[in-house]
């Protein structure tokens, strides 16, 4: 017996219905991306190992898909040089030998080594999206895939924070189409550098904010419990004391932090970078409230994610109503060419969560309701005589359109209706010999039983029956 | 200095104006198969090995990238034992060991995986079409990559000629929105056989298809010639002789082929296949008639394409006024999915070759103008007051589908208006503080230089000068 055939483990097949509703999810996103003058780019799966080594750590490094080299990959290759002196073998450098091209990992190195490579092409700012899968070799769990879709939307070559605000309108169109209510979270590298600086520790920016963020879970004390722990003197922990009890509306927020990062603080140090992160925050908020921003934006000052390349905003969108992860973020970088040897590109970018959208769609039950027929009407096989006669009327309306099948077998009827029954299709035509002579065609909506005769070249007519849109 | 960054050879960066032009194929596509009751799905990049070795040859095989398992790849790996005589590294078995997954060579192995794995939730006939990328370490040469996309449209689960009808009609479609003449060719594999068959040949349909396919290159003589190098007697390529003299109409060549088959040929052998593969022939030819499919069809005795699994009819589609290869074909198989231990099911479909296609109708200049220009209309940035001003005017027109940039810095105007020339944003704005005082906006027309003041908030208008449909 043959082995029913499986796929690797961590990855998935997409059936109609749900890539109907992925489809619907990746175009309502382009279709928002494109009213901001953002355009699609694609790049290959495989990149060259030496553009993907070394930019996601350690860790990532371990992560990459490796693709081994083609023809006879090991035949020039010295294996014994590849033991070390207990004789195992080092997988490491082997594979680097022999594989020379990975798969893509993210579409946030792939982007950068496009813009270095395309510098002469590109007109700046550039504003592109790319939407494609990419593949990790992670431990596969619950939502936790090893090939699944990134969604990114990035411009490149501008300092300006309008840049920041269209990208908050992007996530604010969107959801309003998905019909999913949002958080938008917002916070800056530079005030998170302020921070550090006025308690003194510049270098202990992540210790800082990670103790910020863990307020809510583990209370004030064990905070800075944990941050002497981590080496922070009394009056540092003073200052982050400040910080944590900051509260009011937005600007209020802002003008206190402006105040400590103005040397307002305990300990009376100034920081520039802060200062500059404030008047990022304050401009963005403005801009933020002159659109009309109709989801929640506010300043969480625990955002940190990416905190290794963001050098400005960082952006985080939460599902109000449904309890999963961030399903969007984001942010500010300076150098993410530089890598490549482009120096000087700042650029800002957000990354829609696909997987996690569509959760959230299928939780709060948004999904459109047609989107799970895909065929309008089906003509039921009755003999080859009424097929001829309908093949044209099929063509008509399709042309205009409409989703038709006819059933390619004249089977008995039963079969024909659980064929349209299992996969939804909402109008029946049954039209036999009676209606051929009359040059007619039936149709019957099988939702509210209503059925019709249709003259068979009136095909306005059965289009507005369909509740189709008859052009003029 | 750093190394300016590449990508593997043979693999492609799509930028904005090619992706728009792919996208445009795509989309027109799709939107034919949608009208055919055709919906789509996906499956991973990664197959396990298994489900491809063995599947297209041995030549195939060595084609296939392969991916190297994740972790500590050859730590359990006796390296040793993969050392033949010679001390030489057998690459095939080591890799075979090493390498657990390869990445998707065509869609049609995935499909029939997909159909065998998923059959118990799919509803038959299973009309379904697949839009991926494939791999093949083919030698990277002019119109040859190693990765490409395939665009797939099968049924599988029904005999009937109405699926090839189907396949005609939507080629046919396709190519009529695409605005390009093509040619389609019919052939039948059981017609071939039954020309083995009254040759008195049976086992030697390649060599037979293969000398029909000659006759216009090397002439009837020369045909005759290598028949006999391949073992033919006298009395076979008599009967070849009388096949490659057919002539007519579509149905006087059936007509004709149906007397040879039924014993009126020079051997007088009889052949049941090829008078079954006739009334096929004859079935869809009528029923392409009745259809009124717009492009040419003609039978073409040579066309052999996958003649290893198709059992039935064959495809192939000519672009008429752009010398390049096929741009599409297909045909029936009856056991695609036997290899998965799932026998019995007939299905048939085509491959759109979307490289190609994008060939012939950048040689023809046949893209629709528009698809170079992302961008309606930019709001020149004359400040951040005046940006402010006009935020809600491009959410305005944004919501209402419009593709609105505002420039993201109040740069030089020149530098602006290089912007908009380098994109070929057709529509201007340079709103300055006279217009914002008197509550106004001002748009120009950038191709024709017409120029015109709309009130800010009458978008109607500004709608209607972009030539944008306004919605009642």
């Amino acid at each position: 017996m043959v082995q029913k055939p499986s796929i690797p483990k961590g990855t998935r097949d997409f059936g109609q219905r749900e890539m109907a509703g992925r489809n619907y999810i990746f175009d309502t996103i382009k279709g928002v991306f494109k009213t901001f003058g953002y355009s699609q780019i694609d790049t290959p799966a495989m990149e060259n190992l030496s553009t993907l080594l070394g930019k996601y750590g350690e860790e990532g490094d371990k992560l990459l898909f490796r693709v081994l080299n083609s023809g006879d990959a090991f035949g020039k290759v010295d294996l014994e040089s590849f033991r070390d002196e207990e004789g195992k073998v080092n997988s490491v450098a082997l594979s680097k030998e022999v594989c020379e091209k990975g798969l893509r990992y993210d579409l946030t190195v792939p982007f950068a080594r496009f813009v270095v490579q395309h510098q002469n092409e590109i007109t700046f700012p550039f504003k592109r999206f790319q939407i494609q899968p990419v593949w990790r070799a992670d431990r596969p769990q619950k939502g936790r895939y090893r090939e699944f879709y990134q969604c990114d939307v990035d411009v490149i070559g501008s300092r300006s924070q309008l840049c920041e605000l269209e990208l908050v309108q992007i996530v604010d169109r969107v959801f309003s189409l998905l019909d999913v209510n949002v958080l938008v979270k917002i916070n800056n590298r530079k005030v998170l550098t302020g921070f550090a600086e006025i308690c003194g520790f510049p270098d202990k920016v992540v210790d800082i904010t990670v103790a910020i963020d863990k307020l809510d879970k583990i209370g004030l004390e064990a905070v800075e419990e944990e941050m002497r722990g981590k080496g922070l003197t009394d009056s540092a922990i003073e200052v982050i004391e400040q910080i944590l009890k900051l509260s009011g509306t937005t600007s209020e927020k802002i003008a206190s932090m402006r105040s400590l990062m103005g040397g307002g603080s305990a300990s009376g140090l100034v920081s520039e970078t802060g200062l500059k992160g404030l008047d990022e925050l304050e401009e963005l908020f403005g801009l933020v409230e002159a659109a009309g921003v109709s989801s929640p934006v506010e300043i969480d000052l625990s955002l940190a994610r990416g905190l290794n390349y963001y050098t400005g905003a960082i952006f985080e969108v939460k599902a109000l109503d449904f309890a999963i992860g961030s399903i969007c973020g984001g942010g500010r970088y300076d150098n993410l060419t530089g890598i490549f040897g482009l120096p000087g590109m700042s650029g800002v970018g957000i990354s829609f969560g696909a997987d996690r959208i569509y959760d959230v769609l299928m939780g709060l039950d948004k999904f459109p309701k047609d989107l799970k027929s895909f065929t309008t009407l089906l003509f039921a096989n009755m003999g080859p005589a009424e097929t001829r006669y309908l093949i044209p009327v099929a063509k008509e309306l399709r042309d205009r359109g409409v989703a038709v099948e006819i059933y390619p077998d004249s089977s008995k009827l039963k079969k024909q209706f659980d064929y349209a029954d299992r996969k939804s299709i909402p109008f029946l035509s049954i039209t036999g010999e009676n209606e051929m002579v009359a040059g007619q065609v039936n149709v019957k909506n099988l939702v509210s039983g209503e059925q019709k005769l249709f003259k068979k070249d009136d095909i306005e007519a059965i289009m507005a029956f369909l509740g189709q849109p008859v052009e003029k």
